[in-house]
């Protein structure tokens, strides 16, 4: 998943406000990321450098690593002089993740990515392999450095669930009576687990108790369970002019994600039946995203899913209650705000 | 490159004597890897518990895990208490190493690896990406745990040079006036840097001081290199029924070793603009082999490149002299052996 796409959704409790109060640490965010490949320069290979810049710089919104220094700051970190670089912590998290988009694109074949020629179009397969498994060895070093022992195993943690949710999803594949159960496995540990470890290892730099962190980790898992279903539902509802690209692939590639799960459990049989026979024919799932989308419809998968993204969010958004100190509402606000972005984005 | 190939060589100092004596280190290390993937089986994905056995145990020599522990106990490690595990430090090697590989026979569309299909082969493209990435972090974590930041820095280090060492060699493609410096460069950052913090980080969690931490990093340094330059000899004098590859595969891909780089170097204009007109043309790297090996015998390219290696090991065992007490002299021996394998293997 991608949640570093650019622009405003026009919900809730986001929009220019939020924006422009994320500001200025998303551009200490996008500064430490250029002081720290600047670090590199003379040590590294030319072309390694280009593909990192090209990989890294391309209008994603930090949305890692501002969770990472919005939950350091609510958990009181800033408050003590602890000598942790927050922000070098925080740009782990983008680097994981681009790493990780790096390789999916390579596995996905893809084509663009935000806009622009995926690195592996752009630069060939090959250094696409590379510059990922660089940045997720430097990554690691970050983390290690800036965030301690603690910290690495949270971090190496979500990377290896990350990898085990893309395994259960080769698994899944084909299956077309995926259980929610298993949905959920795989958006776990494909996506939110890595979340709530972005929101823990800040809580842990702040040196908040074990409450604090669970709060936080917890915060950061249904933040990103949420992202996931709604990024899963915009494949089917999305403007195709607002998102950039054209809905409908999952149901093309027979991916099974919650509006589908939750239609076919609640169908009738004779409909039940028509989804999967369209699911097994390498051709209806060409032809038929219309009928299968009123299908959908009809048996509330749309509905039925935002609802579980908003339950997953009010959730989220309960776990920021313990950080009632007057000194962090300005950040709590944030968060929220972070929140309720998620939910109402368009794109 | 491949250092954990199956059974003996023919040279000195090596043998069924040293295969002995190593023996019950390798049992423990192959156990330490089962004990590991144990821990892990609940919680992962069957597939990639099945794709990690697959790709991991497949009868390698665990050199460098080897490395390690002698490193370790040559520098006084096991003679005080420490709550060291080395040999789960030890795993983490082995770890990054066949991560390495897994990616390196996607980038390379390899087919056999250890007279097996390769991963990608026998599960596919996306699970060896995937089980690579896995690996990586899992390696990550257990020298972070187990061996702590500073052990930590030496080894994310090695591996963001490997990658480095692999993006030269793509810059160095089609470049067949490769100088000897940028050949060293490569193999250092893809081979030796590896083995020397292998050898390092054995020397940092026996609490050994810097003198005794670069002492072991040259040893295995050197190690590398020459591994890598007997790795590139084969590749033109192997006996094929022995390394069980064919020979010729660097001279038609275009590969610029140094044998050849020596040669090239140092012969005559006519012999050398031949050699250049061979390597550009697709159609004579494949039936030019023969011409070729001529050609870099007639300019002592393989004596001198034997040379080099037997110069970068002899500087090896130098490295070792720092531990002269009894106690250890066994274990130096071993590393001794060790070194001379590298030199004397036929395969």
């Amino acid at each position: 998943m991608d949640m570093g796409t650019r622009g405003q959704s026009g919900g809730a409790g986001d929009g220019p406000g939020l924006m422009a109060a994320l500001g200025p640490d998303m551009a200490i965010i996008e500064q430490a990321m250029q002081d720290d490949l600047a670090t590199l320069a003379g040590d590294i290979d030319a072309l390694l450098a280009e593909v990192l810049h090209y990989g890294l710089f391309n209008g994603g919104k930090r949305i890692r690593p501002l969770l990472t220094v919005l939950c350091w700051r609510l958990a009181g970190g800033g408050k003590v002089k602890s000598g942790v670089d927050i922000y070098r912590l925080a740009i782990a998290f983008e680097y994981l993740h681009c790493a990780t988009l790096f390789h999916d694109d390579v596995i996905d074949q893809a084509l663009i990515r935000r806009g622009r020629p995926a690195v592996n179009v752009a630069y060939g397969e090959t250094p696409a392999i590379l510059a990922g498994d660089f940045l997720h060895a430097r990554s690691m070093l970050l983390v290690g450095k800036e965030g301690g022992g603690q910290a690495l195993e949270v971090f190496c943690g979500a990377t290896t669930a990350m990898v085990d949710g893309e395994f259960r999803q080769l698994r899944n594949a084909r299956n077309y009576n995926l259980a929610e159960a298993d949905y959920f496995a795989v958006i776990k540990g494909k996506t939110a687990q890595l979340i709530g470890a972005t929101c823990e290892i800040g809580a842990l730099a702040a040196g908040v108790g074990s409450e604090g962190q669970q709060a936080l980790r917890d915060y950061g898992l249904q933040l990103g369970c949420a992202f996931q279903i709604i990024d899963d539902l915009l494949d089917y509802l999305g403007d195709e002019a607002s998102t950039g690209k054209s809905v409908g692939n999952d149901f093309r590639e027979g991916k099974m994600t919650l509006p589908l799960i939750l239609a076919i459990a609640r169908a009738e049989d004779t409909d039940r039946e028509r989804l999967l026979a369209m699911l097994a024919s390498g051709e209806e799932r060409h032809t038929g995203f219309a009928e299968a989308s009123a299908l959908i419809v009809r048996y509330d998968g749309f509905v039925r899913a935002r609802q579980q993204a908003e339950e997953m969010i009010a959730k989220a958004l309960s776990r920021l209650r313990l950080f009632d100190q007057d000194a962090v509402q300005q950040e709590r606000a944030m968060l929220e705000g972070l929140a309720a972005y998620v939910l109402n984005r368009r794109k």
